[in-house]
């Protein structure tokens, strides 16, 4: 028996967690992609809770840094960036629900070398933001990586790193807003967090009829904060089943895996995505794990885990965590 | 052969990392205990590098919570929490050198339960500060937990979790300032990161002549961050060898394991500690493991690890970190 | 002769500060309010540069708050708060031009008493975050109070504060985003900065096809800051004249009075927020009053002066400022 | 009769506001000037309540930088920098009660150009912390100008500036700690708040016996924030008169001038510090001008006003005050 089926998924939603109709999104079917999550866009697909759907992303560049030559400053055009497929019409959501997004699998597409990561100038944790600072910039540069699921991805000839891909950038839209994918929030977006990966179970509070998924972005692997700004970005056909939760209040993206439950938090500065992580996780204790708060507050400061996600887009993303074998 | 072998600290100290004389700081031995890491007090201990101490400290409480009726604000006496043993004079320390700290062990001394955690009006991650904001408190609150090394923390009835001690306060005295154990900073001192743990080196930049070192505040285990701002406090009995790297110019702390080495930032708000701690680690790899810079930033980017200190003292603690896997 | 008369306005603008034909823009005339600054929405008026329009906006609460009985958390309904007039097209204006909106006045409509403030759980800058803390809230609570530009605004039986009027909310729509009327940012929005007052031209950026202006949520006056997240707020009819200076690239919204020049900044956390603001001002420096970089920086060290605008929305909003008298 | 017959100091303190004896603090009275705030220096004068003294301070590079061919970089010997009069005892203070400071006057002291600025590597507002970015530095650079009650800050050919003096770094020695002159906190120091000026009262909250008050950093003017992270430095003479309030609980630095009460904060990020100050504000209309909580609140609302001190120290000053006019 997996653990998916004893998950808030399987327990509590329309199709229980049960695979549905399998349906694609080609780069063809989706034809322009999406740089908002927004109400404004019409669905490309409407499928039922529970359904699957492989769909084919673009790169954050929508695939226009080539080579190592192909500078950021030249062949990027602002605000034209981290496109995005969907919206995905989900039948039955309504605002005050979750959808729930079960990722099956992120696999590289395109030609090699297939990731790329890049200094942009000005952006970057470690780089001065010109409408900030006075600073000179440093030097632009772009590195092209193979990345494939069995060899990794060659860093170097000195190193290569594991594979571990998840995906950038996948939420909801908001109910009035449409806000660029560059942004994560308590929808979701871009929140440039490793644990939305296969295997996992992702939550998302609907905001609006029929929920309108959007998803894109994903990367070969990354680390913790996403420093320099950009991950391995890859071109990637990603599987996700989709089903829905009617009427669960939750105040932001919440994840599940077979170990631990995580709590989301996107704001500035990154003490108050922290605190909104670990305030929502000390909340989810209390609601389905029967903690009174304070006890709940206790176990988080002993046991609780942090997740340092992107500390570069226009909010930070923090996850805090607790292992299921402590609460279960 | 053990990793530390091919430490820094016995590639490059004094003492080569070889264990030299043992000497004991019971309570007795220490007396007074201190409140503020400063060139002021004279040394209780002085010892030669490579010497190594065991350290009788006290809890973050100085003792004073014996009950859970003991509430904070009834038994402590502000500014004099987080007592502190040392100075320990190292002869031959000067400015510009480093104190290489090989953690021995951290065992729990005195009667069970062992282990205090509480909820101290207006303190805490998730808890307003009455000098910033108008909202009444919550409720004051002290657990007490049973704490061994062999049977873990005794959370509850319903939770037991692993003992896995570190020390929550350690560090070198600044050159001319005389700063609150409750803060962390470039010396060292709450840094409160769960990595300063039993088998890890610490690795200080010394401020003035034989470094003056302190050391208290051990917890038995603690969450990412700290986040209610007690751990589980222990007394403890803390063993540390104590070496000294000559003309080793670094800016913070650092820590070096068997698995992986990390760069700590303390600042506000927590980005700048999280930059400050992956800015030195993109440092460290280009000035020890030979990478260029930008590829250095580019490596932290998809390979960094980052660790939630502290998030509830004056400055908050973040760990970088990479693993030597990727570049040794 | 005006200060107007030398204005960037009069200087560049295409109907060169003169004023243009007279429009209305009444509750009738607008119909359905906006909650968010995007490009999705129809205009409901098409103007000339140099046209003046009178607009009747609504309170930011959309007068559902009546008496002091009217609790924020019984008759306010999110996110359809601060609904603002528009969007008003200005035929020519393109992405890289600036749109100059010259504050005529600012007048009270409506029964007395006209104006209100209120705590709203959880909202304002003395309150703690219930996404982000643990806290109980602090009492909920309403004011109502006569405003009259003669009378001025009575705030008790003992105060009576001067009518200082202003916009709390005005600006062009982004290019691809659609962002609530509670935020600010670099085209504009809930900046709340009381500069923006009759007198003052306000320039945008413009980031679309006819600007798309929009505007609401005056306020009869409002300290630094407005602490508690709700100024003296007022239905009003406030007259505006708006010309547009084609190929002027700023990064962020200006202000043009009489004595002083202001570039705003608006971001998280506050000090991003104020260096956004001296940024902008050394660089409009530099541009157009013939400094080189360094000295302008050391003037606006000397002699800048810094607004808080707001430190309670989404985003704060600080003005840096100089006076003409130091460098015209 | 003069305003400071109604102030807290002549209301409330022992000498009621009353000058007495004179005392002369000259450079060569003060020998080695203090680069800490701390309570482990010997008294260089102890004094009476309502006592005046005159004292002659450095400018904050000790006079290293004479010409503008002398970078800071070269001349400056870090951490000995803003160096300090004092430790000045007050007989009769105690933890609990209040030091009030009448500044009578400040005036520039030495050869002219006597008044410095200057562009630090890594320092200031506007640059990138090499702590925590990677960004190369901007251009160095000292402005030397001369500096005169009269005549002004000949800021250039083309500007003159008003004299406008205040006193940088001022307050009183903390309990345990010993801190550096170049940061502010709730006991004073490095503040940069240009309401720190002749005429005005600050009132400090007494740390320890006698209170030991220190002196230094004059400045002939500065901007809000104080940019660049250096301001009009000037040697000078500062007289001030400093009276004791007993048993006077306050948890910060607050200012009393003719016009206005303010409170300062200082943290970090700014918004904390704007908080601190408010939030002071608040308690003060509540505690001593009877307003109620809510009221002191809504009244800060609308009619506060926020002071930028300085946005460049290791913690970020910010005061907030009312018009003596609105709550008299």
């Amino acid at each position: 028996m997996a653990w998916t089926d004893h998950s808030f998924m399987a327990r509590n939603a329309v199709a229980k967690g049960k695979a549905g109709q399998h349906h694609t999104l080609t780069e063809e079917e989706q034809g322009e992609y999406h740089y908002v999550y927004g109400p404004y866009a019409t669905p490309v697909l409407t499928i039922a809770p529970g359904d699957v759907v492989a769909v084919e992303t673009l790169d954050a560049f929508g695939g226009a840094i080539k080579t190592e030559d192909d500078l950021p400053s030249k062949v990027l055009k602002f605000p034209y960036v981290n496109p995005q497929n969907g919206p995905i019409a989900v039948t039955g959501a309504q605002k005050g629900d979750v959808l729930a997004v079960h990722i099956h699998a992120v696999l590289p597409r395109g030609p090699q070398p297939a990731g790329t990561t890049a200094l942009i100038p000005g952006f970057g944790a470690l780089v001065a933001d010109p409408n900030l600072f006075l600073n000179p910039h440093i030097t632009e540069r772009v590195k092209k990586m193979e990345v494939t699921p069995e060899g990794g991805v060659k860093f170097s000839d000195r190193i290569t790193l594991p594979y571990e891909p998840f995906v950038g950038t996948m939420g909801v839209s908001p109910q009035l807003e449409a806000v660029s994918s560059l942004q994560p929030d308590y929808w979701g977006g871009n929140m440039d967090c490793p644990d939305v990966a296969p295997g996992a179970i992702i939550y998302f509070p609907v905001q609006r009829d029929e929920a309108h998924f959007f998803i894109g972005d994903c990367h070969g692997r990354q680390g913790d904060g996403e420093l320099c700004g950009v991950a391995v970005e890859i071109a990637a056909t990603v599987t996700v089943q989709i089903d829905l939760i009617k009427s669960w209040s939750i105040p932001g993206v919440r994840i599940e895996t077979e170990d631990f439950i995580m709590s989301l938090g996107s704001a500035r500065p990154m003490e108050d995505a922290a605190r909104m992580a670990y305030r929502d996780l000390v909340r989810w204790l209390v609601e389905d794990y029967g903690f009174e708060e304070s006890e709940a507050y206790f176990l988080a400061t002993q046991a609780g885990k942090m997740r340092v996600g992107n500390m570069v887009d226009p909010k930070y993303t923090m996850g805090a965590s607790m292992l299921k074998s402590y609460i279960s």
